[in-house]
């Protein structure tokens, strides 16, 4: 229900002068007197993004924090301070919230996030954790999902498909990634990967009014989905095309700033992907001819 | 547990420059840069803090926006955006959400606060409404818990107890009192009643490091508490002493600061019921004897 009940609510709410940004980037951004707040809220609940039995809680923890995070990395922003939430099944819930808040504070003081507040309650059902990460840009403006242009190079952090083996639990947040992008080009449009590649690729690029010629080859595939690819029936490249929780950035700018960053050490490998077009929707070149792809990934109900 | 793992978590919280005020205040103080931001979140659950048989989804939805705009009023602040996660149970889901948020937008019309993200998930669980709230205070600094003087005046809004008869579902957060106390006088510390006035005073009065001798006769009792008092065996002054749930705010200021008030058209009364003493706890004087008072209220598990 969720991409259509938030069309509902974008109709429903008033825009007011302090939300610059709201809903449907991947995070708000926040006008007040005396400048910017980048603020974002994602929830992890027991059952349906995880399960207890098989991740650790430290584990659980850790990732609350690392989605958020890395909503606030596709903004192109630095992260300050956290609110949690956490909602405690009754037995044992002092125990799991002082497993969870191990991998919380373990995030926390990996990225200088300082946990500002939060509400903790127990009651009759599975552990959800709820952040709400707040955050800065320290100069310039925040990079939101609409702003390619035609004829920008596209490209992505890191290697992708397979999370599932385990990587989705640890989400390497790409803050430092972010930082190093801001101080040496201009960013367009940026998103993370969360429901997968081609998925959130395809809504920058629907955002931005452009579309993308893919140079399929290039698209780095993770060596987890090469092992996965081994008994899921699917290929590497179906993985990388369409599995979720990557947690890696995609980022579109001018193809000389793209040049540019070819000589830079930046941490993590940045590949271009692709090109953006006036034509939208996502395409490959083949044999001189255009072909249509169609963007697949987790699609929340 | 709430209070234990609290402690447990502010020992285990390293303190950030970019936190000026975190837990164990009525929200949090975020400085950047550019300024200060005041951040709380608070959710309410089925089954913990509502009935859904008994409580309209549209009530409850006013009320996840109303106890958090009550934590911004107590730190004399404006609000200024919320981000509102819902947990829904997976049938009737998209009805429910429906509902519950137009309570939430009732209540983010009346104080023009924009909605500026969320999450939504269904689940195996009941209802959960996570509310974070963000505000700026426009003149001066935030009102703590920790300021009050002595020989300050301390004064408390409205009136007091039985809340639970229907009251708590709709509260009349006081921003608009929060805002004229911040043009007219220097208010030293304040506080929402949302435990009990009692227990929240002592709080205010701990964090102080001050007592307080009261007038007892003098605290506004509501109607509702003398109604509730003709079934529940206890008097109207018990329910306004340990009632939770009124969401009136408790202030400090100098004497001299009081007095000015008595001349000026609050929207709300606003009555002195004590002073403040270097002996800390919470006293009334009878027969020129102090008589020490336990405070009472409800204390989360």
């Amino acid at each position: 229900m969720e991409q259509s009940f938030l069309a509902y609510l974008r109709g429903r709410c008033r825009s007011l002068p302090q939300v610059a940004v709201g809903i449907g980037d991947d995070a708000a951004v926040i006008d007040s007197s005396s400048g910017q707040t980048i603020a974002c809220t994602d929830q992890i609940i027991e059952g349906v993004d995880f399960v207890s039995g098989e991740h650790s809680l430290h584990d659980v923890g850790y990732k609350a924090m690392a989605i958020n995070l890395s909503d606030i990395a596709a903004m192109g922003a630095i992260p300050k301070s956290a609110l949690v939430t956490l909602s405690l099944p009754k037995s044992n819930a002092t125990r799991i919230a002082g497993d969870v808040y191990e991998g919380i504070l373990e995030a926390a003081t990996e990225f200088q996030v300082a946990i500002a507040g939060g509400d903790i309650s127990t009651y009759d059902g599975p552990l959800a954790i709820s952040v709400t990460l707040l955050g800065e840009v320290p100069t310039g403006s925040a990079w939101l999902r609409s702003g390619a242009q035609v004829d920008d190079a596209l490209l992505i952090s890191g290697a992708v498909g397979g999370s599932l083996r385990g990587r989705h639990l640890r989400p390497k947040a790409r803050i430092e990634l972010a930082n190093r992008l801001r101080e040496l080009v201009q960013v367009t449009a940026a998103i993370d990967i969360s429901d997968g590649l081609s998925l959130d690729m395809d809504r920058l690029l629907a955002k931005s009014g452009v579309g993308v010629e893919l140079d399929i080859d290039t698209i780095p595939i993770h060596e987890d989905a090469i092992a996965m690819s081994e008994t899921s029936g699917r290929t590497p490249f179906e993985h990388a095309w369409s599995d979720g929780e990557d947690f890696e950035l995609i980022v579109t700018m001018s193809q000389a700033d793209a040049d540019k960053l070819a000589e830079e050490d930046l941490g993590v490998k940045l590949t271009q992907i692709g090109r953006t077009t006036s034509r939208t929707g996502l395409w490959k070149r083949e044999n001189g001819r255009h072909e249509r792809l169609a963007p697949q990934g987790y699609v929340h109900k």
